[in-house]
């Protein structure tokens, strides 16, 4: 999981000893090996510091190339010999310290004309920029692309050809394709929703990762799609979003899905290619649907769906046991009033 | 159905001949008969080109004036002689080809002072047009009314009197009238969430109607109301709308109308005056409610509802049988564990 | 409650006699008492106006120091001796009208130089005030925050040390303390849904309160937060709210309070410390949730629940009688098709 320095600038690599030093915790391994990025456990690289929260039973997948990981007391039995590791009562909240001294993430700043295009942005001679657009640092708009009133572009954000940035509709920490549409007030690549134990309480995960719109992708009016904590969020080519839909963290949609209004995809999920979802569809973190499923409208899906299958209802079911439970309740309750 | 030209650029009418090249399609017909104009082939006028998909046991309703349609193998028996038609492989795919080069929408673009605000607008010197707000060309704002910090109203946009459009709202393809409210980041206008099968795949279909928004409407922060495919959607008046609701193209809502947040009303729906829908109540596309009907929160809508009901529950149903179902599921799973 | 002057300018007392000419009520008390300031009966102080509506019927509670409101004729009795009344058709409306006599909402509006900051808004040396951002007068900006580009800080906004206003996100009526944080789109302050019955039909109640953000507290994207009728809205300390949610007026969230996505809480519902509430859960008005509550994704809650229980469903029930119901309906539907 290699951190894109386009939306989120190096620091500078720590070793293991500073950042034992910053988060309080407790090293076991070599103090000089450097930290030189962040990953989840089951990601990393050499050099890319993860973490492991819960207890002795989780049964997390580890990477074979990790090399240093933040624990607690339990966790820590489940690390390898060999791997570095650093002892701290909440993992993720240490790690997140980590995470900050290593890389920050890029606001816009200086470097802007009347126009609100930062001095370094690369705006093609064909695209349009609409009066109020504000484009970050390092930005680079392609041929053909407009970008709507008010809206904002941040630092880095990478656009391709004869995409439609909506008015007042706002991209960060994202590469977008070419004929990719945004509704107005569309907000990609904001944090996700990831709320962490720290020593004061309840604190903000902070995310490293990006959004990456394919082509043809449209994204609704006020749709949200979070970029990833480490990784990525994925929306396949011709993937079409409707308007007021939250798609989380790290959530991969295929190609040509589609999403109708409210729909709320949790972190993690995976849709494949072709899937239909019906309005205000939910789907539970880290849930697979595979290719070509069909969910009814107001379903809230919270187990894996194999591929062609149609499900409805709340828990999600096949939709023909659906149907009969809410045939057979309505019967029920029609007839055996005297039970 | 005629389209407002306020919106939509005329680029001068094409005959058969030049739209059968233009979409690959056989031509059956007067090869240099005009098209003049889009509609749906419930609603085409002499010289307004439709489409029809599906298949041969469709059974479309016909206008009695139309002239021109583009059909596929299947769906040209439906069509009466006398009618010229287009056989393509996608019919609407091909009609929103013809669409295109009948009519192109207006963007915004120069004619901007300092202010954002177009040489052609028109803004009563009683209006208000607060810092950073964009008005495209054409536009028309009347005396009293608004526009907010960030607002973006777009070409040909016309807003009657004493209406106040709130921070970061947007608004295209739209009629207001007098005393409208659009809280912060309303979108009104934006095209409608249609996807058609192409030759490349799914494709986002045009949209060419507008949104119409009569005296004393009020729309809640981020909430969506989509323009027209051909026709208009309508909001009618003192018809009150809550935060983050969706309302989708061509859906007609009467007078006094109440809808609570998350309300979704899909495509084509009409709703009669003086009903209220609950919180996150849903509607299936093409539904009709009566006059004076109250749907429960969270209600999931499929079907038609007469004036005066109440209903309730997913799918909904009178409300008296949801309710019945509801005490008897809790009865039943509470004293029969053992069955 | 008193009337935050920062953000509704007072227009000077009216006299009982004044106001009773303003809505036609006719007026049983002393005619010159002045009248100061608005609130809701059970809260009203000396000078304060308060209205009732509905029929003899009902029991409000009312304030020991109410000493002018405004009845209709069958809510007229429910008024202790001594307390002067206007006895009006339409309370609510009639109140609304004395409101708008007292006070008046301050807009952006002049003072503004080419940053759009206005001259008397007070913006700390360390805070960064990215493009295209809107700034009201009287509004404060603490040490090391960021607005956002293009978000809109509305006139006499108060925000603390490190906050972060997300881009195009806007702010009006509100206190935000410190380390804040507004991901883009969010709409704090906005006026909440209240539709009224007046002589014409429907109208918008106004509303008066504020929101008020306490410290660490995080808002998604796309959510709304509105004030208050009179009093305040209220998020505790390091309450977390993910995108596109909506909470309405006058209610009080607890500390370190988590609302996962879509998630709807109506008007003055209380929720206490440490609660969780999954995604797309609604909660209806009034309704009081103890400490430590989990409500599992998709609940619509229409009770009271006590402190530390776990509940789902719609209507929502304890999580054990939910799954019992959802295991029972299953098995049954599945085995007795022939019923």
């Amino acid at each position: 999981m290699t951190v894109d320095t386009r939306f989120y600038a190096p620091l500078g690599a720590l070793t293991l000893e500073t950042a034992a030093a910053l988060t309080g915790a407790q090293l076991i391994g070599e103090a000089s090996s450097p930290i030189t990025g962040l990953a989840s456990a089951d990601q990393a690289k050499a050099g890319e510091i993860a973490f492991l929260e819960g207890d002795a039973s989780a049964k997390p997948t580890l990477s074979p190339h990790l090399s240093v990981v933040i624990v607690n007391e339990a966790t820590s039995s489940l690390v390898p010999d060999g791997v570095s590791r650093l002892i701290a009562r909440f993992p993720r909240h240490a790690h997140s310290t980590v995470a900050k001294a290593l890389f920050q993430p890029r606001h816009l700043s200086g470097g802007f004309g009347t126009q609100a295009v930062a001095a370094s942005a690369q705006i093609h001679a064909g695209a349009s920029i609409l009066p109020g657009a504000v484009i970050g640092e390092g930005a680079a708009i392609g041929e053909g692309t407009v970008i709507g009133p008010n809206a904002v572009i941040g630092p880095g954000v990478q656009i391709g050809r004869n995409s439609v940035i909506g008015a007042a509709a706002s991209v960060h920490c994202a590469l977008l394709g070419d004929h990719v549409t945004l509704l107005a007030g569309a907000r990609i690549g904001e944090t996700g929703f990831g709320v962490m134990a720290g020593p004061s309480g309840a604190e903000d995960a902070p995310h490293y990762g990006r959004v990456i719109l394919q082509d043809h992708v449209t994204i609704g009016a006020n749709a949200c799609i979070d970029r990833g904590v480490f990784g990525d969020t994925i929306i396949g080519e011709r993937t079409k979003i409707d308007n007021l839909c939250q798609i989380a963290h790290n959530v991969v949609l295929g190609r040509s899905v589609v999403v109708a209004a409210f729909g709320g995809i949790s972190g993690s999920v995976r849709v494949g290619d072709g899937s239909m979802l019906g309005g205000r569809v939910g789907i539970a973190d880290h849930v697979v649907v595979g290719e070509k499923v069909s969910l009814a409208a107001s379903a809230g899906l919270f187990r894996d769906v194999g591929p062609g299958e149609t499900w409805g209802g709340t828990p999600a079911k096949p939709i023909r046991q659906w149907m009969r439970e809410v045939a057979w309740l309505n019967k029920q309750a029609s007839t055996r009033k005297r039970d």
